[in-house]
């Protein structure tokens, strides 16, 4: 990768995006170029720069501030050093399932990228009623991959702490730490429900079951080391088709639990089991239950041919790993539904169903499934019983 | 803290350690000063230096290799930069427990210290028959200042992480990951045993649930980031006397689990437990409960005061933090007592008994006992049945 020298951080336009990919030699000096920015500007540009022969790259770029229901807030614009490094690192386990990395510029906040403007966003995608056949098989193994090789069980200890240090993330991990695990537990400011769902949502805050539960799966969250996770694994943040999935966005990346990306990936699975008619459930019962196995099977044959662990063959261990990583992801996936349906971020898969009675009775669902799993997740063993414990609400 | 510029590392002498002492303007320039290099000499020197008036004062800088047990191999010199910043870090909690920092030199690898020698380092003296009656209560609350302090019940996310990413200290980590975790409990080339023991340290590699435990308790090792432990707290790290007690060589210093702390200071006083004779293990057995009882009641108030995390007033939520820490100490102290034993870094406290028998029958009760505690120590609840499991085979 070249590196282009820069001065000082200033915002692209679409001239000067153009002109980046011309210095980074990515066409060839007789194309001609035109840029478009696509993104929607609450975080970042992204600009796709396209020739005239058809080729296609996306140059992003992050902005100093963040933009959410009109507030704005200044945010660091490492973030892109962060998600252009765990692109790259994530691309050495599965280089067919994130984008390629042509070119990273830390002083400008700057990745170019490889294109996905052929596939769609998932969550669009399903909420549309795309069933996309592979995306739980691939985010399966893009979970098994980038979790098994990023961990103690693959890495010298010096390489996993390199990696666990380079991967400081104080800022992004904060809003995770209060968005997800925080403020909709509390009476908070941030918090963004219908007042329908008031006295639901009241009666969450004076749980004291569920608030020790929560507490716990925070401070596993905050104190757990245990792989170089995405951080912000929802549907949104991967593209798909029938045959190709993309996972984009991985500005949140730090090292946490390994069941922390699972549980957000099945979070927002099971929005659209709870969203989608009757017959239109099972496929998305068969991604969570495939996304769980497809990675427990990847893990596993990893950890039998790849892992380094003095531990690994000790008769035990990688059931007491799975084990973990499952009931951590289940609580995971508790937070991930409580506070998409209460707190700040919201999911299209809820708001967009315009019948108020059942986008209510849809919310009601989310939060009740979000409170039961975090709450029963030790009696929670199997995947089996996760959707079990799903299709007796649904 | 005055900082004097050196280009690069050389070893100090007796002459340019005074020299160093006049530049820091630590004696008045009148005073006519001496130097004695008291250390051991593997891995530091220690010169004490003395003015004429009788103040004196340390001046300790790591060696680039450490030896032991006749091997020599290289050891970065971070570890004097660590061992400084945790002195000065823990020290803002605990003055009093800890020796005071006047000066720091990451290129020397040198720090200047308050002169300890008025006080004996606790493990000759308990070998003696010392019984420090302020022992564990001192150190009961170096723990819970420490270990809270720099926890995330007491810090923003933002100060904790920085403390994290300043205390990466991954040469040092992988000699505990080695010598305490993992090569006791096989085969390895590193461990020193008496031909005697050959059977039940066979017995050890052989132990399946023995090895399952100890892989989890390294896998808290390697990824729980809960607060800034000493990491190397034995009695030999500790300096005593009837009135006073001192904390130092925290080089081993990083973010691990609270237990960790408190597990090997219990697994040293358990040594002096087995050794002792009959009529002298209660105030052993007394120190041991007292460390965690101090502890606790420390962490507690602390926890009931300083707080800032959402959670604190969650009923159970500090019962379930203090649970957990409890349970990590009694497997940390069960490694402990094991590596001491059969590892490649013997206690004195086994040892110097040059009764054959004696020493033998103490060995194999530190073996049992800390088998005992790896295994059983999700059904240790308390201190008092920890003492009972210790008595019962002692």
């Amino acid at each position: 990768m070249a590196i282009v020298q820069t001065k000082e951080y200033s915002p692209l336009t679409e001239q000067t995006a153009i002109e980046l990919a011309y210095q980074l030699e990515l066409f060839p000096k007789e194309a001609e170029l035109t840029a478009e920015e696509i993104g929607d500007g609450n975080l970042n540009y992204v600009f796709r720069i396209q020739a005239n022969n058809g080729k296609k790259i996306i140059v992003k770029q992050a902005l100093p501030y963040a933009k959410v229901v009109g507030e704005s807030w200044p945010l660091t614009l490492h973030r892109a050093t962060i998600e252009a490094n765990a692109l790259i690192k994530h691309g050495e386990f599965v280089p067919h399932l994130v984008p390629k990395v042509y070119h990273t510029d830390s002083v400008l906040a700057v990745t170019v990228m490889e294109d996905l403007s052929h596939l769609t966003i998932s969550r669009e995608g399903l909420i549309n009623g795309e069933s996309y056949p592979r995306l739980s098989e691939d985010i399966g193994q893009y979970l098994a991959h980038t979790l098994f090789h990023t961990s103690d069980y693959a890495l010298h200890p010096f390489e996993k702490k390199k990696l666990v240090h380079s991967f400081h993330n104080p800022e992004l991990c904060k809003i995770t730490e209060d968005l997800v695990f925080t403020d909709p537990f509390f009476n908070s400011d941030t918090n963004d429900f219908e007042d329908t769902l008031q006295p639901l949502v009241e009666a969450l805050w004076e749980d004291n079951e569920l608030k020790l539960e929560t507490a716990k799966l925070k401070k596993s969250f905050l104190t757990e080391t245990e792989a170089l996770v995405h951080g912000d694994l929802h549907t949104g943040s991967i593209f798909a088709s029938d045959t190709t999935t993309k996972v984009i966005d991985p500005e949140f990346a730090y090292y946490g639990p390994i069941g922390f990306d699972i549980g957000q990936f099945i979070a927002n699975l099971t929005f659209q089991a709870i969203v989608r008619e009757e017959g239109n459930k099972q496929v998305i019962y068969d991604h969570i239950q495939n996304t769980w196995t497809t990675f427990e099977s990847h893990f596993s044959d990893l950890w039998q041919t790849h892992s380094i662990d003095s531990y690994a063959n000790v008769e035990g261990y990688l059931k007491f790993v799975l084990e973990k990583s499952f009931q951590d992801a289940v609580g995971f996936a508790g937070c991930e539904l409580i506070r998409r349906t209460i707190g700040l971020a919201h999911v299209k898969d809820l708001d967009l169903i315009s019948n108020d009675e059942k986008r209510i009775e849809a919310k009601k669902k989310t939060i009740q499934t979000g409170r039961k799993w975090i709450i029963e997740r030790s009696s929670i063993q199997t995947i089996d019983q996760l959707i079990n414990v799903l299709i007796e609400s649904n």
